[in-house]
């Protein structure tokens, strides 16, 4: 025989890689969640149930057993046994143990004991009487798992039984192979000589609140409602404590740093500006005041210094609430980047520095940073720094503006930085942009991303939106956030729709998603539109406005009740336990969302915000042991409301006024009526 | 401002790497063809197109320039332009240029002179009238150009463009950025500075046969089909010749290895051997016998020397065809590797060699090899010399036994070798099993696979099926190769349907997939099972068999057929040209084989042996310039009958005997009627 070459082994296709000791003979193929090849990583909370899933099969009859194994930190490998599905698909599952990065990989092997219990078990059945051989082989193989055994006793009790087969005969060595404890002796001692493990992937872990939150967002000089002046830091606890009766506990404040001059804005988006004008807080930085350079590091002046902020950090965190903050990196012409570092910024062949435009579009006011500018990595490392300093002043989340501006490459780095040292750092995207790249910014790291939800208003488009979300790889990695509202939009349906519209819009984000978030002046309904426009008129984005916090009409009792049906409900605190049922009307939309350790939770919502509508709505009702002739009785969450139903169709009637929803559990027969 | 480190490039979310020089701003993601994340090549054939596909996009913007690369053997990389589809998708194709490896890659970048052309476009269009600035950029975009040009000629002219840019002002700047030898001059020479090049991937390339040839199996003993005693090689020219006839090309030998004696199978599978029986030749090895050994290297005596062996490859290779052996990794007790190498096999406790068993099966006459014994890597080697044994004698194809019994990791490691050292050598899977088993060989490196064809009847069985072959992934690297029949499948519908079965399965096997076979007898339509079995009864596996191979009824001239339009139409020679269209009859498939590059071809095929069948098929009129109320003319290729039609829905009837298909094309307007 002529060798021409040793056999080796590859990982690649025809490429050449070391030979191994011994070769594998189990494929492992098609794990989820595995994104971009395991580029990016998939997302988790603490705690949570991590699912992972894989083809697993081998050459020949052999049976196979297989391991979901995942460790912290180059720890120890620990591991948890998976269940084959059908078509050689196998899962199993593990709790998430700590913040930060899991790794995760499978291993399986042909296991000569499950394969040897099987052909005696068939042969058993065929009536094969001499099996002499095969007890012979049987007894080797629990022999050699004794001498794998790590615990002196294992190995004792495996040679026990390994004499006892030896001993059996056809009649007796089926109910030997069978004996649970050689079972699990065996489990406990496996040959994983010709075991394959995949290449480890890595999950990303959060916290509970990067999963499940309610978010509040005001801007802190409108903290009073007052006409001609703004509020400070100081005066933002009654806001907070208002924002936390009606359930939310994230606060998030548009940039608080120095506004700039130069080309300051004025009232309505106006390129003149009335003295006395607060200027768009997103015309970041003026280099002149301030307590610490004027920029990204500091307060502005009118909202107080840096120790009020602290202090306010402080109290909502006393109250069980966080602060987020604004990550807008916009720079005013008189930030102090455009002073020290000219060189950061687009310079044109005039010796300008390049203003903000989306040809014909032009914003004078705000000079955008050029990331691949010569010193870019000082640029990098300041911004890095900003955001640190931020984190050194206890908060914890950010809400960063239009990241599908900057590099992705930007963003994976800094956000991996930053939790390296901050694992517990939130970052929200406000990328309102092209699919795909929204989809790889949340790949690429953030914790939490605002969608599409403001435009989504009909029946299909809500079912083929949250089905998109809910289902696809997205689910794996993109935590939508519903904001009903923001500075910059003020959506149609809200404009047109009344009060009913609001609390429509309400029922929607708060049940669907378990990010939900308002823009104050949604709980009062404030619904007056640059006309043609989805902007607010006279949006405090540019000046002082008068409000009332309290004005009638508000729905601020219906946004508590739905941010303590949120917590009360586990199962409004996850995303993709959703399922679209059936209800006979297009201006409807019925959904549940269930629990499978607590409760499943039935909404039903209307999308006419003018007229009552009415629909029979299904309920699966065979999936909770019902029949079709059998009544029950179903409790609305939201009102206390029991009504009587009886099998899968039964009568809804809401009227956007008093009732724009349904949420509804079934009650255990038994209860008293 | 406190460095605590520097800004690092990462391949993998949050994993540290080396800073790079400059950081890319440009995603490309989910590139398409890509198996396994690059672990599986997909397949492509030399000359043809290969197309890549990916998601190509940045922040902000820029507009961007791709290119799709390719390179031969670390060779220069060559490139073509992309061109952006819709949802930031991308598409390129190159002629795939050697036999073996071709690498393939993507390098995209923002391009400042096109992202410059459009804002001097907008603007213009706005009637902004001071575009001074902007002319003094687009100067030095050309300038920088220039500087960049590797030919002389080329840079003088990018300074003339960039002079002609500086004076010029916002009435005439867009009628330069817009000169066509401007444009061709700046994609000359891209910026590439931060360019994004994805990791390459690649494409293994096979020989045209690889992908479309028609095979013809026998049994050299049956040449002549005697009743008494085999042939021999040199008996075997008439057979292939009538086969080559019949329009096939390859000719495919079971194996051809000495026959062992032990244990031999009888007539029918009996245990019991007559003197006389020839044996099964997958009992292979036999070593008391032959000139080169008696095992797998050499051939069996009754069919005559390797001399012959020779001879007949040859006259085969003279007529355009090529021999096909079988590479079945069977030993029957007599093979010389139990004798010297018993270390290569199963052994039991008491001594002896486990022969093959599914139990409670048995298969006493062969015994399989034990790939993880101690000494695997003599035995992988051994196997590799066996088929480089035969490519130096000249056969590139080896239809491969059972690989789904021995490991994946072997088949990739000895494809790969010898494909390294026969880039021509085609591998045919024959693994009957599981499908994601079947699917993992043919990523591994098998060229061809067989399939569930035989399997699939009715109308939704074969348009699913077909379906998951041309449009999933698979039709990327899993090549399905159409056996009508084999020595062990006679399916039922043969068994039942007469004559009309084989023409309909020989339509279906021959117009849906560009590789298609027959075992021998088929076009003499035999059809005796074993009772309740799908086995042929009296198979010439275990004796020799009388037949006329012109005898009466046979459907040679319709094989013919067949062949002939398979080579004068190039639709017949693609996979995933396929498209099933509507035709009112369940017993009816109809559908179209698409060539842009020639004529589309339309197939009409009856399900049903027994029965006269009609129907009004829809042809998608519109696709081919034609409008509902308008005549036109269709050929049936098989017959030359020509049809006049009208609109898209128009009658067939079929007629099992004597028509059970249509093969039809469009005639061009303005021919003779």
């Amino acid at each position: 025989m002529k060798k021409t070459s040793a056999p080796r082994r590859r990982n690649s296709k025809k490429s050449s890689s070391i030979a191994p000791v011994a070769v594998s003979s189990v494929v492992i193929a098609d794990i989820r969640p595995c994104l971009d090849c395991g580029a990016y990583a998939p997302k988790g909370i603490l705690g949570e149930d991590f699912i992972v899933e894989a083809d697993i099969f081998k050459d020949g009859h052999d049976k196979i057993s297989a391991v979901l194994e995942w460790r912290v930190a180059q720890g120890e490998w620990q591991s948890v046994p998976m269940q084959a599905l059908d078509n050689d698909r196998w899962r199993g599952a593990f709790p998430l143990p700590a913040l930060g990065f899991t790794e995760y990989r499978i291993t399986a092997w042909g296991d000569a004991f499950l394969s040897w219990r099987h052909e005696i078990q068939v042969k058993t059945q065929a009536g094969i009487l001499d099996l002499s051989t095969e007890i012979l082989e049987g007894a080797g193989i629990v022999d050699a798992a004794a001498s794998r055994a790590t615990l002196p006793g294992d190995a004792e009790c495996l040679r026990g039984f390994s004499e006892r087969i030896r001993k059996a005969d056809a009649s007796s060595v089926g109910g030997l192979a069978s004996a649970s404890e050689l079972i699990a002796l065996m489990r406990a001692c496996p040959d994983r000589s010709l075991a394959t493990s995949s290449r480890p992937l890595r999950v990303w872990v959060d916290r509970p609140r990067a999963g499940f939150s309610a978010w509040y967002e005001f801007f802190p000089r409108s903290a009073e409602g007052l006409p001609d002046r703004g509020s400070t830091f100081r005066d933002c606890l009654p806001r907070i404590d208002d924002a936390r009766a009606m359930g939310f506990d994230v606060i998030y404040f548009p940039p608080v740093h120095p506004i700039g001059l130069t080309k300051r804005k004025g009232r309505n988006n106006s390129l003149t500006c009335e003295p006395g004008d607060p200027g768009v807080p997103y015309a970041i930085g003026n280099r002149r005041v301030g307590v610490n350079g004027g920029g990204h590091k500091d307060v502005a002046p009118e909202l107080g210094t840096l120790e009020d902020f602290d202090w306010l950090v402080a109290e909502t965190r006393a109250r069980g609430m966080e602060i987020a903050l604004d990550f807008a990196i916009n720079c005013s012409p008189d930030h102090p980047y455009v002073h020290d570092h000219p060189e950061w910024f687009h310079q044109r062949p005039d010796g300008t520095i390049k203003f903000a435009e989306n040809p014909p579009k032009k914003y004078e006011d705000v000079y955008p940073l050029n990331f691949h500018n010569a010193d870019w990595r000082s640029l990098w490392q300041e911004l890095r720094e900003v955001i640190a300093f931020w984190c050194r002043r206890h908060v914890r989340i950010f809400r960063v503006d239009n990241p599908h501006t900057k590099p992705v490459a930007f963003w994976e780095w800094i956000i991996a930085d930053i939790q390296r040292e901050f694992p517990d750092v939130i970052f929200l995207s406000e990328a309102f942009t092209r699919p795909k790249m929204m989809q790889t910014l949340a790949k690429a790291g953030f914790t939490q991303s605002y969608t599409y939800f403001t435009w989504r208003n009909t029946k299909p488009e809500i079912t083929e939106y949250l089905n998109e979300l809910t289902t696809s790889e997205m689910r794996e990695y993109f935590r939508p956030h519903f904001f009903t509202n923001t500075p910059d939009i003020l959506p149609e349906i809200l404009q047109t729709g009344g009060r009913p519209a609001f609390l429509i819009r309400a029922v929607l984000a708060a049940t669907l998603s378990p990010l939900f978030g308002i823009y104050s002046g949604f709980e009062l309904c404030e619904n007056v539109p640059i006309p043609g426009r989805e902007e607010y008129l006279d949006s405090e984005k540019y000046h002082f406005r008068a409000r009332d916090w309290n004005a009638p009409g508000n729905i601020k009792d219906f946004l508590r009740r739905l941010n303590t049906l949120r917590h009360d409900h586990r199962a409004f605190q996850k995303l993709s336990n959703l399922r679209f049922l059936e209800v006979e009307n297009d201006q409807m939309v019925f959904y549940v969302k269930s629990d499978p350790q607590g409760s499943d939770v039935f909404v039903a919502v209307t999308l006419d915000p003018h007229h009552p509508q009415t629909a029979f709505a299904h309920l699966p009702i065979e999936e909770y042991g019902l029949s079709q002739d059998e009544g029950y009785r179903v409790e609305d969450l939201l009102t206390g409301e029991i009504f009587s139903w009886k099998g899968s169709r039964n009568y809804i009637a809401l009227d956007p006024q008093q009732r724009p929803a349904h949420i509804l559990r079934i009650l255990p027969t038994g209860l008293p009526q």
